[in-house]
């Protein structure tokens, strides 16, 4: 099995699926758009899960589980959810099989649905049909609920964790009795977003709002997070939404205010999908392969013995295992390797190609001089450090190692955001630079729809802390009150 | 809203549906045969899975993600596997929707599939195909898998957490290259899901094998923990599965072993699900409502300060501020509940209801006599106890809730394993004081299924530490060489 991958360079698409592939993340499966989730992928994701799902608890919600099935004319309520959702999605239109008699298994056609089922694309009209259940009053709100789930979208180009048919991911859904309050948390959930991937997954992200072209079919105000990737596209990499009445007032969902009177309620959603891993793996990597910030990596610390007899393979072990406990006992995660199938070279550049962080190799001179040899994946330099003290060096090396990923990726996104003040400009930029491109934007759909037309580019979003700024509409000439923040993106 | 629920004697079954939504576990929801699982049931859940994930991966388990669906084909590759599920399941037949034009949703007829999906209702089929790709050699093996997710089985009488169309589970599928090895792991997870079903749901459980009719399809041998509810019926609440070769010749999964030569691998696949809820419920529960043991009950200490004016609320807050800060530090959940909108009397019956173990009650009084009263939900008794050593007191007393639940149901089970030697006895005991009934049975799946459909009662297992005993089966009067247990189950 070669571990050579495409670089960069050469094919930035071909070298983002090697490294899905040759890093054992994901696979394609047998079933057309779905991908398989290999352990060594999953258990970056159950990480990012963990964590997650203690942010979320840590700020009041709950976690909960809604159908995975959604009767077909739920989807009508919504005017605009339906535009949205309804449309490329897996459809449930039988409840059983039978052996046609030759030995074929055949739909069994006398087991048609009354009415089709589609496999949930995301869950705001099962979770607010019954949201109806459950609120009568304003002391059973705040509902703050979250879900982990599977979805499906029926996706006709695929590919592995950015857009595959079905992903996980959590989707949260609250009920407040007040637009503020709704607000509130549409932006509490979008920091919390921003602080994950700033401080765990070491991706810079831009905090901003779609343009209306942009947003979530059924939402009022759409918030995102954007990240930007090696080749200067950007990846939406979380949102939330601000859903107004919208679907309180398609399921009929009203409350009695502390004043007595009726109002429907206002509702949040916000998630984040198993596409946070390609974003993990486009913002870091290599052309060595994966490399995954230490606060994410399943494993932190792998350990290689250098041997030439088993009572070299001995002592170096009582070593390791001895600073193995060590390690544990401070919460790092090692794996010491001593198959005696693969030689240390093939060891090396598979936890190179797996992204593990921190590689400490360990022979029997290093035993002599008290001495171990580590390297670190994201820059590959190699040191040869003392055994004295090499638990608290391994515990800053982590850290260091955390802050100049994120370090990287924050000094590539602050050189790729670029002003563009003509639309020549503008095109040009996203045909040598890329990145993300401030620029002035008449504020309307027509001209968004033009530009994304004509160069694939998109408004990513308009920038939270945004200045106001007079200027002139790179496309239409007409005025405008601030740059927008345009790019090509995944 | 109403906490009363019906007893148990009045009927059993209401009982436990009243318990189930009362308690706010789950509810029906607008999909026919699907349940939404609530905050309160979540959590438990969550527990359960946390416990038993811990569990698998301390006996070198990986989890992985495959997909939701499954070729219809697939089904066919393994003979005794389509029957048994291939039947009444989801299928998916489209993968678009339409807008007819009149502002219907339709579904877009020139958007069939080629080939059906079905929504899995296990994974025995897709992980094979998928291992296919994996497996070349010895040194590939074993693979020791597992994966959280939903599954979807047709069924057209359900049941809250005991039998919904889909309910979550987790999914063991490992690859082996002996067949000891896999019978090995087959009892080894076995053998985890009992310790987790005594230890942690407090539920004794009877350990043993499937007669041939009753075991999964598909594979050679069925291991299962069978629990006794309290109405006398047993419930399974975890299966281990020796598949042989069945899956890997299906799906044609060959090694290359030490030895050279090529052979087909041995598979292994075990699950629990969502049924362990109702295990949960029906085993502890009284007709106050909800039991739920320590380890499992996502809040063990809820404090209710019974209070006057302000002074008093806030004297008696200070006071349950530091103790539940002591309590939390000894990795203890409490919950303080100082709402203003309910009386003590409210929340006493609510949290009896969902079966927080223990309950501390604290007064302007109880303050002056530096004491506070304590009810455990199990035994309903109430004690006046000092405030010093409090956090001690607490801890133990969780820990003999745990242990009395366990001793209280085993009591019940062994009380409830009941020697037949008649078929005239068989039925009488059915009919009057249930439970297990251990019989002679001539070892054939004829007298079984006549056992069945006369009595409801199957056989539950052959207990793993059975003797062999020779006497006459209760029916056919034929030879027997051991009693195995039956009983009428959920």
């Amino acid at each position: 099995m070669s571990k050579e991958i495409t670089s960069r360079e050469a094919d930035y698409s071909q070298w983002y699926n090697d490294i899905v592939l040759k890093a054992d993340l994901a696979e394609h499966s047998a079933v057309r758009g779905c991908m398989v989730i290999k352990p060594n992928g999953y258990a970056i994701w159950e990480k990012m899960q963990a964590i997650l799902d203690k942010m979320f608890k840590d700020t009041g919600h709950q976690n909960a589980y809604f159908p995975l099935f959604i009767p077909k004319s739920f989807f009508s309520k919504e005017a605009s959810h339906v535009e949205g959702f309804a449309t490329e999605c897996a459809v449930v239109t039988h409840y059983r099989l039978k052996n046609d008699g030759n030995g074929n298994i055949i739909v069994d056609e006398t087991a048609k649905l009354e009415e089709e089922l589609i496999v949930r694309p995301t869950s705001e009209t099962i979770i607010w049909n019954t949201y109806k259940g459950w609120i009568q009053s304003y002391r059973d709100l705040p509902i703050l609920i979250n879900q982990w789930a599977n979805v499906v979208r029926w996706e006709m180009r695929t590919r592995l964790f950015l857009r595959t048919a079905e992903f996980l991911w959590q989707e949260g859904h609250t009920a407040h009795a007040t637009a503020e309050e709704a607000i509130e948390e549409t932006e509490r959930m979008l920091h919390i977003y921003a602080d994950f991937a700033e401080n765990w997954l070491a991706v810079p992200v831009i905090r901003g709002r779609k343009s209306p072209n942009e947003r979530f079919a059924g939402a009022l105000d759409t918030y995102c997070i954007e990240a930007l990737m090696q080749d200067g596209k950007a990846l939406q990499a979380g949102t939330s939404h601000f859903l107004g009445q919208n679907f309180a007032k398609a399921f009929d969902v009203k409350f009695t205010g502390r004043d007595g009177k009726l109002d429907h309620v206002w509702a949040t959603s916000w998630g984040v999908s198993t596409r946070l891993m390609g974003a993990l793996i486009m913002a870091h990597s290599d052309d060595s392969g994966l490399i995954i910030p230490p606060k994410l990596a399943p494993i932190q610390v792998v350990i290689v013995p250098i041997y030439k007899n088993d009572e070299d393979l001995s002592k170096i072990s009582s070593y390791v295992n001895e600073l193995s406990l060590r390690l544990k006992g401070m919460g790092i995660s090692v794996k010491y390797d001593d198959r005696d199938t693969q030689r240390p070279g093939f060891k090396f550049a598979d936890y190179e190609m797996k992204g593990v962080p921190v590689r400490i190799a360990i022979g029997g001179r290093d035993l002599e001089n008290k001495t171990v040899e580590i390297a670190r994946r994201d820059t590959k330099l190699k040191q040869t450090v003392p055994q004295e003290g090499l638990d608290i060096y391994i515990a800053k090396l982590l850290e260091d190692i955390q802050q100049c990923m994120f370090n990287k990726a924050l000094a590539y996104r602050d050189e790729h955001i670029t002003e563009a003040n003509s639309y020549e400009e503008f095109q040009e930029l996203l045909d040598t630079k890329a990145g993300f491109i401030s620029a002035h934007w008449d504020g309307t759909p027509e001209t968004e729809q033009k530009i994304k037309e004509e160069t694939k580019a998109t408004i990513r979003c308009i920038p939270l802390d945004n200045k106001l700024e007079d200027g002139i509409c790179i496309y239409s000439g007409k005025p405008s009150i601030q740059r927008v923040l345009f790019a090509r993106a995944y």
